[in-house]
């Protein structure tokens, strides 16, 4: 055996192994998973990238479309089928299958179906994939951080929705175009349910180092309480608008999602408005809720505790209330 | 008026301006001009990107979903919507825009129907972007190249389709899983018609510095000619194999656009086998064909005489005649 | 004339352009000018770089040693030499050269040598790059800002010094490291001079959402006031430290100075403590300071006003008058 | 204890973790070592990188630069310091120490000191690193590559230097410039001795899909066979030049020692010509000489064997012979 040879055996006995190795699975090969498939792909947001979906011809097809591409991307590849297997060994799984609303379905009806998909599905992969970090993007994405968590089995710091991360970006974005700035100097995020309870932390908010309710450039004009109100409305009304006027929202939610892997397979300390399960934040335990989290490698690392407004402890509190109750009806209080 | 306003102002007049200011507009809000607009987003491929659909509730949605993910990329906006006049002062539009083959439909009704879609669409566009590079996404693009370039008066080397590069990214693709090395270590290329008479340019093909026939490394197998066969006919049925899974093509195409636009607006010097109305390569004028062309901010600026072995050359022909057929039968001969 | 030759004719006279054109230009080819030409290399902040020298061999063979990475970077090109028409057509000037200290030699006696440079170098650059931003990084920069914008006559939002830029992203990098999350989430500022004036906007600093004096993460300790003062402290003295080890610092300050010039090119309105010319900012006039400032392609086109504590207003007055002095016995008061 | 705190103390343990996790060790903190770093954090080439040299106030400085710069750039670290174990669980080591070339000291002289350095150095890093690859970036590198791996006791596919990866890098700068296109549409290696008797392998080379030899684009002037010497002249003497204007080069070399590196990391199969203890190609054993070698996880995974011309076999065969003298002459033949 020559000395090339001999090595290769070694390596693919796994003895040897210099790669970055990440890997990152998408459970779900529709609008949304092919998205955050893309987007991670063309970020390199790891260098294996897994998707899986029941449905064999559409996620091959998948597969196939975003493989064709990765002349023009990175070092990344991309692989997949119908096969759970294709998880195996995965760092972060991103769940993004799931029913969508029909019309006339209610929202805790949708709840219930994609409950039982999740019922199904976590054993097949936390067997795969045991010291993963899990990620819930699909919706209800609160009430299925908590159903998943309690399906897997696995620490709550590891199994988590994406909450509003997508929100506090919608936000960012408009608060940039209001003011003229970057939107990588807006501070300012969503928080609470991903859904119509949730709200903006304005008493944190800030433009660069100026809170939001100080801002005043010279030359420039303040922004007012009420276009604060406005501009927190468009947030929750956003996706509505989107799906009435697309059918879905993806791209943003892709982006969001990869941008999450991120944080967890870069090990970055990142501090994301993810949806863990709480157990005593803020007083408010068993439900799930975005809150200002510490992203890492070991998921949500720690939680952080913010100077809320009373108002804002309020809307927290509320948000809770929400998400108690529907877990409740679900059977999952 | 401060020095601040009075800057302000000037700049806003253009009298002073010291940004990048590259802009690419993307014509057809559908799965391709999204997927690609996405693309080309994440990859900063332009500073400004504007979309452009007459579907109003389409494209507003689209880009507001484009619009909520840019917190999580560079500094690039996307703009959008169903008035023409957000192409103006574009330096590259790539036209997605089109209708999608009916079952029943014979290719050439198809084409018919798109060639009247770029009739009425051309004019309009040069008024806005007079000074803009065309790439033509939408299929049968080689026709379409012809088309647009004689509706739109401008010189060839400015309008131009994606040819098959898309092609060459699969077989790119493919090579490089059979043979084990990095795609950018395989140097290969489809060309021709992008469609059924498009051929893999083996004479030239190589691994690193080796002829594809050559090519065996100590320790792996080389690759037969029957295997070279395999895989070009791969690409030939590519597309249509994922549009039997998915129903369409999107994320591959999207990231062959958004690297032609990219050749263009960084001046690359890129060789790309893009399809521009030929005048006289290897005798054939006035059909589009995908040859290797080198791609910079004056369009396709040359053509590169390659050395065809002679089944190479007759394919080239073949197609050529392919062409010239469909186009007399559409009334562009 | 073909078609390809008369095109490229035309776009050589300036009549057809599709490029992003972005041109950086930096004076001065030592450790700090050749880092910040390498960075920009590498992060492509500009198509084109342009490195000037009035030492030919030496500016000669970093253009050199720096074009032979191209292959590895992106379509940024590297241009260079001892005839100032290079920097011709800038968007953005970036002044690195000027004289070190010498041992014995007093701050102010420095301040001077690079004033005298600046006075010889400013008209000559006005004229090939009439619509720059021009950018100070040779030291003392707030002084050589003042210096500088009176020897070109161009408005002070166009003149300006990287002011406190690197000192911020050094107390970013501690505090990240004492909180274990990423500098991404430390949002945190030094203003004022850039020098022993200069201090850390400690009302306004946040970690993620919370402000720094409540950081108090489960199972985290929280940063003690005392360690605040520490790292500041650390701040200050860190740039002494460096050059004790190496004789320079130039890797820091060269990502700093690419990071600047992307604000301007990209048109971003990145908030970042710059140092331009005051004209009644919390009552100061006529002195360059570092305090929070929009930077876009019009260069500085706001300054913020930040509630400063009393202490911070206390320190920014004493930076004003200690720049003040400094100014004064320059004989540019 | 909280399951933050027992997740975190597991992942401590090292018995979960989901981060990229790849180091890549620099030995050595001079200009080359530092560029290289300071490269690779930009371009986020590793997760961690770490920095080791003997003289500790110079690493500390140098560290401490870098990390000052971070802020600017992702989420890799730079570590470092003066004590070996900064290198301990590197994926890749690439060594830049050594002694510089005194005036009249001979090449032979120069390379006895450095595989001097090199037998005390390598045992303590293959302890603390036993499953790196090992990259010779000091010169003479062929020579060295040949010490390393004796040294070291390592497979010859894991211990290799960087040969002509620089070279080749300027050869295709060259071309680029000569011919007006991309240097990624420039194929064309340097290959033997990174040294004086190197040689560009012109047969293999190629514009696009064109021989050099037939290149000819419509409208533009062919390249000469006189001008291909002068080229290949050019390469040859280009750090002679850069040396004599800046008394070293380091940028280029520091951006070809980050890409390799990253061959290695992202497991690539990127073909480039390093150079590694030959066992038979085309006859040569014993000696290190840069042919074209698949760079992958695993290290030289596998030599390719290109069909070189008489002259060029000639060559190879001459640079062998140079090889295996300076070999025996320092006692490793």
């Amino acid at each position: 055996m020559t000395r090339v040879a001999r090595d290769r055996a070694l390596r693919h006995a796994g003895q040897m192994s210099n790669s970055e190795r990440s890997k990152l699975s998408i459970v779900g090969a529709g609008a949304v998973g092919t998205s955050l498939a893309y987007a991670a792909l063309i970020r390199e947001s790891a260098r294996e990238i897994a998707l899986y979906d029941i449905q064999k011809a559409k996620v091959d097809a998948e597969v196939l479309d975003l493989a064709h591409g990765t002349q023009f991307t990175g070092s990344s590849r991309i692989i997949g089928g119908d096969d759970l297997d294709v998880v195996t060994g995965s760092d972060v799984v991103i769940i993004t299958a799931g029913a969508k609303q029909h019309p006339g379905q209610s929202r805790l009806d949708l709840a219930a179906v994609n409950v039982g998909i999740l019922r199904g599905l976590m054993p097949g992969l936390v067997e795969r994939a045991p010291d993963a970090v899990y990620i819930l993007v699909t919706n209800p994405c609160d009430i299925l951080a908590v159903a998943a968590q309690k399906f897997s089995g696995l620490p709550s710091a590891r199994v988590f929705a994406s909450g509003t991360v997508l929100d506090s970006s919608r936000l960012r974005w408009l608060l940039a175009e209001r003011t003229g700035v970057s939107t990588s100097s807006v501070h300012a995020m969503i928080v609470g349910e991903h859904g119509d309870s949730e709200f903006a932390l304005w008493s944190q908010a800030r433009i660069g180092p100026v809170p939001i309710q100080s801002w005043r450039p010279v030359d420039r004009a303040p922004v007012s309480a009420d276009e604060l109100d406005s501009i927190a409305e468009d947030v929750k009304t956003a996706a509505y608008r989107v799906i009435e006027g697309k059918g879905a929202t993806n791209y943003a939610i892709g982006l969001s999602g990869a941008r999450i892997a991120e944080a967890v397979l870069r090990d970055e300390g990142a501090i994301l408005p993810v949806s863990s399960v709480l157990d005593g934040y803020h007083g408010i335990s068993g439900v799930a809720l975005a809150v200002p989290s510490i992203v890492d490698a070991s998921g949500v690392s720690a939680l952080i505790d913010v100077p809320f407004s009373e108002q804002e402890e309020r809307q927290l509190q509320d948000s809770a209330r929400t998400l108690h109750e529907e877990l409740a009806k679900l059977g999952l209080g």
